[in-house]
């Protein structure tokens, strides 16, 4: 313990004179708010909604010198950190730079054909988004290039427009105007400060939907994997199963088997061991790309490309070329690709602002969240530019990035010129590199994503949690991507809906020894005072549950007094409703409440309520019906209102 | 008051001997629930949402035969209140029959015309439906037929689809399409128990909506009104304006405008001298009809028809005709006839609702809200295969049904009974009616919908509430009946999602003399407690929310130091998080928890919890927070918890 009570002058304020309470026999009057104006409560909803980390905070009391300086520090923080930036940090970031473009150069290359687009598109990617998110991005752990989920997302929503191997250029330009419009979707939803709407894909629909994409990605790699020709366009596992296994006569090429699985094993082998031991986290991270350099290496010398082993046979080498005029801005394709994009884009979202908040919090620093989405909406409209397809932040890269020893954003710039030598000098060395590999690389990388421990744990802790995550879940595998999102966000919306539909009402019971009211269930000692029956209303009464609550409560009503019938007792005469967790009503609830207390004077009973909050008591006072009701039928807590409705009781216990 | 607290052996329960508490200066143990088995908690959730109304109380504990008796006349409840009707009740009936009937025949014409239909369609829907109704229906006020709202909404909605004058055949076998899909809606939401869904359309949206549609529908009575030949088809006030006046030279019609006038001075007096004394109730009733009669009288004695006085000229003799075979159950209109009987259907029950549950109040008795949907679809499929179209409860025929002294549903087969007469016998008179009296009637019954009161009254309450309510109307009076419903439909589902997106957070304090810990912004004499910052948060914890409510918690920490340090005062050592109203937590709510617990250990700040509902404290332990955060850590009241944190402070005040 720490220095404390020792001095509270200004914290205890002294009573005021005008309370009513200067005879502490009478109970306690519920307090009116201070009227605040119209503006006032009006912009201070509005600043809670949309500026509730208060970002501008600090900005004030400076100079306009100052503040235009912290102006471009907000938008670039690069020239924040860069300012501190020393020889320690470079290192740092040098090396898990240099680990985790070991680790993106394969993996590129294998998104880039779950996107159904040509291997350097992949890695062009990896080059300018990286660099943009480095000067505009807040998250220091962060690595930013294509990622697995949101590779088979556009792929998969792609060619259900357009076909990727006969409209090879088409299909192209409309995947570059789908990554414009996901830019502009991720920069829009942060300058208009809307970010909070990511938050309605719920922890537990995003672990579904993320294993449901991981095993619907690994089923694609089949096709690699086995060296199969014609494979189903379809994602669900059932088409691809029959796709596998209808070809396993003639289709399936053991040559490319036995390559596959060995990489396969030894990747495998290697992520074991990173799990084991920490500081051998490098292990996993280069294997993927050893695992290239072998089987390239071994293909090469044995021909094997010839026994009907695939291989990558191509890479356009060159940097990114641009591809500005490419944008469909006009006709058809444009609203299909604003509707991709959108979709592509809050998914990216999703993924790497929950990257960003998981290191963040480990490294206790702090992300604003639309700053981050107008960072990442930028990158990816200067990516759709220069013939990138939408980037994001990476799961496992990120946590490599992390493991390393990144320092800031500049681990992704070391990424970046990696990737840069690599498209300028390296590419041809691909030529004979396995599709097998590729398979192989993505599947142990997409293993990854199977939080089977979240899900277990969301199982303990919500049925309704885990019914979204495995709606999400067998939504993707069954069905395709699009439609596991759509139950995962239905289900959440869903379950949000029901709380304010369907909100709980408990009878409380009086805890032995003190003169606290709860809930019976939970504390089965406590006593009902006879005579009086208390509800607490669980939930702010609005349109769409106040006829539920008020005939609910005329329900728990009618039970007891046929229990107490039943049992030869008296009546009950007063109806308490708790309402301290009421936050909130409308007119809807003020009408209920009228409607309750007219059905309650016929049956005999008297209504009091006890504790409405700041706002709800404002109402009662602004519709009257806090005077209709009595103003001393109002009481600042339950214990107040049963020492009038049942002296005896209160004194008694 | 009566006898109470004499006895009450059963409420007062003894202490549970295995309580911690034995030792009275220990704080009390926060109590987890007993742990339901999975199938019961499911069952439970199920039950509240679907059969909240325990609909199946009354079959309990009943031989075979008396529930298969009992189940009839939970379908048809005139089974139930016909075994006691009796002559006063049928005098009531009667007497309150023929005043609605009377009050509908002009209606009828007259909405039968929005609906772009001939006039004896309107007729017809005040046959048939009504006859169903009073067998299945369970509201003994409710007046059915077919209402101006809906009359309007069906027409714009169908004539979007088809020309109404050109194809009037196509045009009215989609509207009887429509009806059969609106009713096909109403017992499908009733049967599935679904019905809670329109509570989802607040009060608030559905008084804008309905001002909005009254003034949209009294500006489309200007054509008949000013007996102008051209008229728009949109019904925008700018459309329907510009027509107006672009016709002021030629257009309009001077005999037709002193007869429209000349009546509805005369109506609109009739309902001042219906308001003024209640026992006139029957002037504005039978005002319409006595319209009618002498408007029809005039014109048939001057022949004013051949001055440009538009009249109605033809109706059909005859009871409906059958058209169970013009319904289209393939083809390119079944599906829109779906979409617009279900947007039809339930505009339409939203009404009749409301209508059932507002003299159910006066008149205290139940109704079942899923059973009445079942019998209004039941009414509207009987009725599209009988030529009627969408029929509903009409608030202004209801309202005179229930002053007339109206007893049970009988009031609506005397109704009908009239209704039928008039189809076999009396049509042949309507034929020199002028449309302009029809226009007066209606412009005489929409203004009722405009309930200015109610917006007033709700501008008080609520603003955002408010922002529906005009949203609603500006977008029926401005765009159309459709773009008001979305708007309305769009700010209710926004409020709510608001609500558990941003929830308050407040601080609490003590206050004087009390042991109680309340709001300090609703309480200004409350005192915070030196070292403490107690913080109340205001909803469930949700995946929507979870985040902000942790940054907001760590926020006001901020806040509160820095205020503390600028005073020179000593830190915060305790966080004392109220969970009173904290209903409900997630997995992400409690990874959030979590996150704050371990951001605060970072800070020298202990986490403390108070009162946390029994699902929280549950999930608490299944998650393992309790433990990791400490089992000491939880208390049952924040008194309790500054006992512990602040022992100088709990005894000094």
């Amino acid at each position: 313990m720490r220095n404390a009570n020792s001095e509270h002058s200004i914290e205890i304020k002294e009573m005021d004179s005008s309370n009513n309470n200067n005879n502490p026999s009478l109970p306690y009057k519920v307090g009116v708010p201070p009227k605040q104006n119209l503006w006032t409560e009006f912009s201070t909803t509005l600043k809670e909604t949309f500026f509730s980390d208060d970002p501008l905070h600090s900005f004030k009391h400076q100079s306009k010198c100052r503040q235009l300086i912290l102006g471009i520090q907000a938008v670039f923080p690069i020239f924040e950190w860069g300012r501190n930036y020393d020889l320690a940090k470079f290192k740092g970031d040098l090396i898990s730079g240099l680990t985790i473009a070991s680790l993106c150069i394969p993996q590129d290359i294998g998104y880039a054909k779950l996107a159904n687009l040509a291997p350097q598109y992949g890695l062009y990617s990896s080059f300018v988004p990286p660099l943009v998110y480095a000067f505009m991005g807040s998250s220091r752990d962060i690595a930013i290039g294509p990622v697995a989920v949101v590779s088979l997302l556009l792929g998969t929503l792609l060619q259900n427009e357009i076909d990727p191997v006969k409209d090879a250029f088409e299909y192209r330009r409309l995947a570059f105007t789908a990554t414009f419009f996901a830019g502009i979707t991720q920069a829009t939803l942060g300058i208009l400060r809307l970010g909070f709407l990511i938050d309605f894909l719920s922890h537990a629909a995003v672990v579904g939907f993320m294993a449901g994409a991981a095993i619907t990605i690994a089923l694609q790699q089949l096709k690699g994997f086995l060296g199969i020709k014609k494979f189903t366009k379809n994602t669900d596992i059932v088409s691809v199963m029959r796709s596998v296994f209808g070809s396993a006569h003639h289709g399936w090429n053991w040559e490319t088997i036995v390559i596959g699985a060995t990489f396969l094993v030894f990747l495998l082998f290697a992520k074991y061991i990173g799990k084991k031991s920490k500081k051998l986290f490098w292990v996993p991270a280069i294997a993927p790309l050893i695992s290239v350099v072998l089987s390239t290496f071994f293909v090469y010398i044995t021909h094997a490309e010839n026994k009907g082993v695939q291989i990558v046979r191509h890479i356009e080498k060159g940097i990114n070329p641009p591809s500005v005029k490419e944008i469909y801005l006009s006709g058809e394709y444009l609203l299909k690709g604003v509707r991709i994009g959108m979709v592509a884009g809050i998914i990216a979202l999703t993924e790497a602002v929950a990257i960003g908040r998981t290191f963040a919090a480990m490294k206790d620093y702090q992300i604003d969240g639309n700053k981050e989405m107008v960072a990442l909406g930028a990158m990816n409209i200067a990516g759709s530019m220069t013939s990138c397809y939408v980037a994001t932040g990476s799961f496992s890269r990120s946590a490599v990035n992390y493991m390393a020893g990144c320092k800031t954003a500049a681990s992704n710039i070391v990424m970046s010129i990696v990737v840069f030598l690599t498209l300028q000098f390296i590419t041809p060395l691909f030529e004979y590199t396995p599709n097998a590999i590729l398979s192989s690389i993505i599947i142990s990388a997409v293993i990854g994503l199977i939080d089977y421990e979240a899900a277990i744990l969301i199982w303990k802790i919500d049925k309704f949690d885990f019914i979204a995550c495995m709606g999400a879940f067998f939504g993707v595998v069954f069905a395709s991507v699009e439609i596991g999102l759509l139950i995962a966000v239905s289900i959440s919306f869903a379950k949000l809906l029901l709380q304010v539909t369907r909100p709980k009402t408990v009878i409380l019971g009086k805890i032995p020894r003190t003169n606290v009211y709860r809930n019976i269930q939970q504390y089965p000692e406590a006593s009902k005072v006879p005579g009086v029956l208390i509800i607490r209303v669980d939930s702010a009464i609005y349109f769409s549950n106040s006829n539920y609550i008020k005939e609910r409560i005329l329900r728990w009503l009618t039970d007891e007094e046929e229990q107490l019938k039943a049992a030869g007792l008296f009546d009950i005469q007063f109806l308490i409703v708790e309402m301290s967790p009421v936050t909130d009503i409308d007119t809807s609830g003020i009408h209920a409440l009228e409607e309750l207390h007219r059905s309650l004077q016929k049956r005999d009973v008297q209504l009091v309520l006890a504790n409405p909050g700041p706002v709800v008591i404002d109402k009662l006072h602004a519709s009257k019906f806090a005077s209709c009701l009595g103003e001393d039928k109002i009481f600042l807590t339950v214990a107040d209102a049963i020492q009038t409705c049942s002296p005896k009781f209160a004194e008694e216990v």
